[in-house]
């Protein structure tokens, strides 16, 4: 049944990028279109806001419907609101993105997608609407915030050596790292326990194992101090 | 003449905060509103998108008609979709943020705005809807931008001396700065000009002019150069 209102309004959508680290690739978490405009073109995972529902809400129900994720931490990216970025009508988006392992995520597509798939960011296929401004836009963030936040810690197991955190930064920022100058830098910040364990199963040259002193990371936050690296 | 839809929708609104800097304080530019809800208080400007519009387009023209502000450079900062925002019904507003010079803006209230007036942040009258916490993030966003991009700059005279560029800093970030610290960093990142001039008009010890070498910091910039204070 239509519904009606005294003035009009741009319908509003929720669009969320989803970033997936394996062992030595970004990926993100795509969709294909069942349904028009764009049937059978890829796109990032959304759909309508329903009036009622909050906005972040709608992009964690629409990305469970869509391709099965949940539990995820969606952070807000920008909100696109050109009025040419829809064929249909002025569609404005809220996009959301957000950073997870690939491994124990199951996939599955539902509701308006036909299927659902991991991507590599440097192999995407022709997205539908603006959603290659949208992944470009949202890539960019997230490089920026993994120099400025501990967000890959949680990525890592709780025990890691220095190789496998350096190789994570050098997968998200997409650029080798100099080694010596990584450690000293991430050293230098004091926010890692150096463990009385080093790696198991190795054959020789086993590393050192550190962890995440994550309550020591937001006693210094708390006085000021900025991870950078 | 009412408009019907397909599917319900929420309405969608932009909102604007506007940080102004005057010599000694970090003003916020309000509206008092002249309709209902929350008539008669003080709000942050703005108002709703209209359809074929851009959301960024519209933030400028409610400014502009609200406050006659026009010529600031508005950033979005948030979308807020809570359904319970605003007592009419779902209204998801799209906030955007902008600090410039108070002096050189003629402000003058009309259509929705009673009175339009700057606000010392320090002391903000009960705001209508949501918009203490759209102002509080706002502000906190000014405050972690101004340490890691030289937006200042564009805030003081061409010719500016070390204690003028201090003082704006100690404004935004609404506390004292060490001196020496400040110093030996700003310098440090090489990115300002010393001048062969001095102040003029003071009685004695005139300090040293310098300039933001912008197209130094821009070169700096693409080679991966952080600014930092």
């Amino acid at each position: 049944m239509p519904v009606k209102y005294k003035y009009p309004r741009p319908a509003l959508t929720v669009d969320c990028v989803i970033f997936g680290l394996d062992d030595d690739e970004l990926k993100v978490l795509l969709i294909e279109r069942g349904i028009e405009p764009f049937e059978g073109k890829w796109a990032i995972p959304g759909g309508f806001v329903v009036p009622g529902e909050s906005v972040d809400a709608a992009a964690r129900r629409e990305l469970l419907e869509e391709t099965g994720l949940k539990n995820v931490f969606l952070e807000q990216l920008y909100t696109f609101g050109d009025p040419d970025r829809d064929p249909r009508e002025h569609v404005v988006s809220v996009a959301y993105y957000a950073l997870t392992n690939l491994a124990g995520h199951e996939i599955k597509a539902d509701t308006d997608a036909r299927s659902a798939a991991w991507f590599s960011v440097h192999d995407v296929p022709e997205l539908a609407f603006d959603h290659d401004k949208i992944l470009e836009m949202a890539l960019r963030r997230l490089q920026g915030k993994v120099r400025y936040q501990p967000i890959g810690f949680e990525l890592l197991p709780p025990k890691f050596t220095l190789t496998q955190l350096q190789k994570l930064y050098e997968i998200i920022l997409e650029k080798p790292i100099d080694k010596r100058n990584f450690r000293k830098k991430i050293l230098s910040m004091e926010v890692l326990i150096e463990l009385d364990e080093i790696q198991q199963g190795v054959a020789h040259r086993a590393a050192r194992l550190y962890s995440f002193n994550e309550k020591e990371y937001r006693q210094k936050e708390k006085k000021g101090f900025s991870f950078e690296l």
